[in-house]
């Protein structure tokens, strides 16, 4: 048992909790936010300021859109589980799923390879062709490229310029991000139709350019739901929605 | 079902998603952290910079604390539904109950009356004499008196005086704070015992002078925690942890 | 680690899977219904057939109620998460805590102490005098009686003496069932109010006469209502109900 | 709102609890076990003596494995959250995915194109020339057979032999089964190498015959691995493991 029970995450020892090699009392708290530890947890690395802005945007954009599918089921949940407040949370997030934040890990793991390929910090025009290859590769097995499109921002997804606007304001527009925008012009060009570049495709290639795999992006889109899961039940043991749905669904209900 | 479909954190519209009255991308994103939209979607106001502040150092302070029980949780679910990331971080949350966290909420639960009782902008003879009253009251009923101690940090907890450090440095130590060290003091007057304040109480209580109500307080302890569990699983993902651990239970499991 | 490694439930071995002391393949499968291995795992010995009868009529009173706020809970988190059936249960079995549930729970855990204070084999005499102290033990100290009235069956919850019913034909109408037919006499006696037992109340108290410790009882009610969310799974994924409900939503909200 | 709030599988009444359009009280209880009522529940209709005995046979296979992943998910989580046994139940069954349990409805799923292929009532030529052509099929494409091969039983899986028995006795043999058992013979002529069906193959088969689609055989597997974690948390109550398995880990943790 000795050797796999190994961590770089941290330990709380008798004296002091130790995250990332740093005491949690002394070298963190206070010193860094909580969006910059957030980096600092996965990474094992601190961000820079410019990194920290980025995810900042990212963690600001996927946190909150109202009364979703999510924040509904989390609380019908309080509503017969008052006493679990971590139940109702649980229960939001189980419903981030592929449907609504599946554009996240699905833009970031289309970036990925098409990156890779590009070589080590690629020009324009290396990005590019890397970018045209997968584009046609994934249109000639039929697959979809995520991303693009909107069921409601038909012409632009307002959070698109404005994370790119961000990203270059702080010198970190990376290799995805703008590989994905040539993803978007490669479509068009091919289809003849343009979609714009949706809030969720656009977090998924900010986070894989601020170095998180594919597989754990979808984590921060997590983490943001929190935040707004726990508005959500904030107002609800305040002002109940829970209740009053399921009977309005009640007096509708018809058997078959 | 009109009047009661009603809610203050926002909505996602044709061309822009409203959060607490303001527009996400123009307004929110690339301006505020996520740890003030945090406290914007829950309070509906913006946080000053000091309350910034100690809202990031409460979080910071509760986000991880390696491999815990609920660490331990979220991986050894990862390895039997490796699809499901949501569904691996909801076990880790579903485990920060009472146990772990319901100190948090305990100690904002215990203070809340005390400062209400003290009236408005109480000085501390004021503030010292409710503090006196509840814990007496208290240990009439027989009843336990949270946020102190620990059973690792007996002398000090070092997340405790750092707190006090950081809301007095940015202007913020507010009753709930100023109450908990009092409640310290009386238990050590009338039980001969010197207790150290512990790190989920020191955190109860600033979020309480955040001016969060008690009922919501846990929900920061989740938020918190959901970073944590992120960066467990983008571990457990390169090198699992999950499947070692259940392997040794079953070599040495013995059968009753 | 060996000694705490114990475990009385069971195993994979390298040729067999033992259940409580039995081999799955051989002794199990077609041997015993669900009911009974349920029984079986928990209590670690064989069900008499009236406990089986029993059981099989707690479980399933208590399995389906419609469209609850659970019911809705988990449908909406498969609208979000369509790839993850065990998410979507899951969500739905977080809302059942101790609005919907709890009164199971409750009654079980008022009734074990009247039922050891009775003495073993206790006759009405003593059963009802132990019934009495302790509703008046409660109702002294302000608190609720549970099990009895319901928002909707003011007369008589069908369940109810159909409970009583199967129980009396199997012969296992224990202590814990005819202390709580008593409650219900002595809170009218005392209050003037006639309240019928409910369903949730009933299923408790037969529990408790199974031999469940009240602390576990709600476990019973939980793998009820698995059968139910899956019935309504089954139906979300041909006829969308959760879509739908989140437009209507959508479409009535009204931001403050 | 009104025409999609429609259901057919029950409702709650002023005066009656509906399921399937049976009066629960008066028409279920103590008429159906809890096996049939699951049953009638997902598919609107009773099921034969002969189905319900198969149904209760895939049941009583899949509850419990003794101290798997799952099992010590759902102890771990009660350590933190003991006021919560349905969170604990609940992060239990978020483990039981595609690991563990995607090979029963990888299975069915598998098994649905190839029975409908064969057409109506298919004589054993005729399912085995589907069967075949499907087992070619996912070959060349670089697929996956699923329901063949377990890592601990080499030879055979005891559970399967008894499966086939207990459908054969009832007389519920159906095309799944029937086909399960040429994908062996298949894949052994084409590969050269025998791999027994497993347990979850043959769990998989078995619910495909008895009607349900492969999108739904994994809620039967919730359903049953519900009742095995009721009874690790019963467990869990009196003689705790998830205490003494986190202070092991911690013993032993070494950080990078």
């Amino acid at each position: 048992m000795s050797d796999w029970v190994q961590t770089g995450i941290g330990k709380a020892e008798a004296d002091a909790i130790i995250i990332r090699g740093r005491d949690l009392s002394s070298e963190l708290m206070g010193k860094v936010t909580f969006t910059e530890l957030a980096f600092l947890l996965v990474q094992g690395r601190d961000p820079s300021p410019g990194e920290t802005a980025l995810l900042d945007a990212v963690l600001v954009s996927l946190a909150d859109h109202g009364l979703t599918p999510t924040a509904l089921a989390a609380r019908l949940t309080l509503t017969g589980a008052p006493e679990s407040l971590q139940g109702a949370v649980a229960a939001g997030l189980l419903g981030a799923g592929t449907v609504f934040l599946g554009v996240v890990e699905d833009t970031a793991a289309f970036l990925e390879p098409v990156v890779a390929a590009a070589g080590p910090d690629p020009d324009d025009e290396r990005l590019a062709a890397a970018t045209r290859a997968a584009v046609e590769a994934r249109r000639a097995e039929g697959g979809r490229i995520p991303g693009l499109g909107h069921p409601v921002h038909k012409q632009v997804d307002p959070r698109t310029p404005r994370m790119y606007e961000i990203a270059e304001e702080h010198g970190v527009l990376g290799p995805h991000l703008r590989a994905l925008r040539m993803v978007a012009d490669v479509h068009q060009e091919l289809t003849g139709r343009a979609l714009p570049i949706n809030g969720a495709g656009v977090g998924g290639a900010a986070l894989a350019d601020l170095g998180f795999s594919s597989r754990i992006v979808r984590g921060f889109a997590l983490l943001a739901r929190s935040a707004g899961l726990v508005a959500h039940l904030a107002e609800e043991m305040e002002r109940p929605l829970g209740m009053p749905l399921f009977l309005e669904v009640d007096r509708r209900v018809e058997l078959d």
